[in-house]
């Protein structure tokens, strides 16, 4: 099973399923990269002081640069047989002092694939629009200045939901095989808080292209501001050309929240 | 009106109401002290860029080292007729890069002032039990391993609400000329956030004594784990003694949310 890593996974290796939580803005995204800090490194070098490697984790999302996780879901081989509470804080123990937290762990079948199993993938983007600077949510929401159109950037999400060619969101670097992808939900909802009302994306799909949720974030913002309507935002997905698309949005609003799986993972 | 500053106030001169939000973390509490930054001193030099200082300002909590604020208030007196926005977009752009935002601002009668005026503080305290390491939430919460008896927490603290001598839940070094003080709420409410189920203390007073809060919480902690009482802290608040109180808990979780005075300061 090559996909579960370097080592070759045999018959009497439990694999285990951990949920990660972390802060996106010191790792140059999920992926191992050489002479950048990953987030995938961080676990797999936590995962060698417990049992010798190389490791080689795989998860459901693979997300970029200063982007956050509530819920990123990996999984990993190993050749003793933790108990899921050992492991989790014997990785937590050696993740120190990256900011890396395993805040679930179960064990799982042989056939389970933390990527290829996956259902459904939920992300939230978070803007706040207020115009004295952040003190405590610096690298948390993406602040914007101007108050947000909420009935219009709405109508023009419910353009992206559905299955389409999203070609006019999908970064040019995006290695997907076909730009057609279903989009299960994209709901903005504004949420109270301490700091001012958030504007919350939840969107959820089985699989994304590359850049999509920063593409539809960035393009339902500049509807939100009214420099483009509903029907622009039609218009630009029926271009299918990368260019029609508005400006990608920061990464340090977004977060992978949630990955769904056949059966519940954890308790 | 030498309370509100080194400058003498005139009778031209227009007085501000400021609210202020700021991280705790990298300063030694709101007053300025030589040679440790404090967050009077990043607003009063921000004000000496507007107007030729030396200011001094005046607020309604001298927070201690490393506590947050939502909703501190401070007031200040200037030469200029100042609009309330330009004031505030002027601070905030000298304030930078400091953890300090000026999210209201609002001119004010003379006879306002921002400490003595104050009918009712409210703070904040956010304790997140769970073993997990805290990822995007350092230095915001307090984090413990174990769960707590939320019914036993509100039993104990419903033992602190109305007017006592609080002189065991006082710090030594408190300068405060009584130790009696009434507490008109202490609210403990469980709160569902990304990061696990938050406890919230909602404590509120016309004023405090010095560490009067962490020394609740710190104390109610104790009781949450089941090593104290509510019983106990009865003998311990009869008991008049420093000695007789639970830990000062650690002042990250600490915010000053809100201030009332007889008229709300802002639209």
């Amino acid at each position: 099973m090559p996909q579960a890593g370097l080592r070759d996974k045999a018959p009497f290796m439990p694999r285990y399923a951990l949920q990660v939580e972390y802060d996106g803005e010191p790792f140059h995204g999920w992926q191992r990269q050489n002479d950048y800090p990953s987030v995938a490194g961080a676990i797999e070098d936590a995962l060698a002081k417990l049992e010798k490697g190389p490791h080689k984790i795989a998860a459901a999302g693979r997300t970029d640069k200063g982007v956050h996780a509530l819920g990123q879901i990996a999984h990993c081989d190993m050749l003793r047989d933790w108990t899921p509470f050992r492991l989790s804080e014997a990785l937590n123990y050696h993740l120190k002092p990256h900011p890396v937290a395993i805040v679930n762990c179960a064990r799982v079948g042989d056939d389970f694939h933390a990527r290829f199993g996956a259902l459904e993938r939920r992300y939230l983007f978070r803007i706040l629009p207020r115009r004295a600077p952040l003190t405590h949510l610096r690298g948390f929401v993406w602040q914007i200045k101007q108050q947000l159109d909420i009935e219009a950037m709405q109508s023009a999400a419910n353009v992206l939901v559905g299955r389409h060619d999203f070609t006019t969101f999908r970064s040019t670097i995006c290695q997907s095989a076909s730009p057609v992808k279903t989009v299960d939900r994209l709901a903005i909802a504004q949420v109270e808080t301490d700091y001012g009302t958030e504007v919350h994306f939840d969107v959820r799909a089985r699989s994304f292209l590359h850049n999509q949720v920063r593409s539809f974030v960035g393009t339902l913002e500049r509807v939100g501001c009214g420099s483009m309507t509903p029907a622009d935002v039609q218009t630009a997905l029926d271009a299918r050309d990368r260019a029609a698309c508005g400006p990608v949005c920061p990464p340090h609003g977004l977060y992978l929240a949630q990955v769904t799986y056949p059966e519940p993972l954890f308790d």
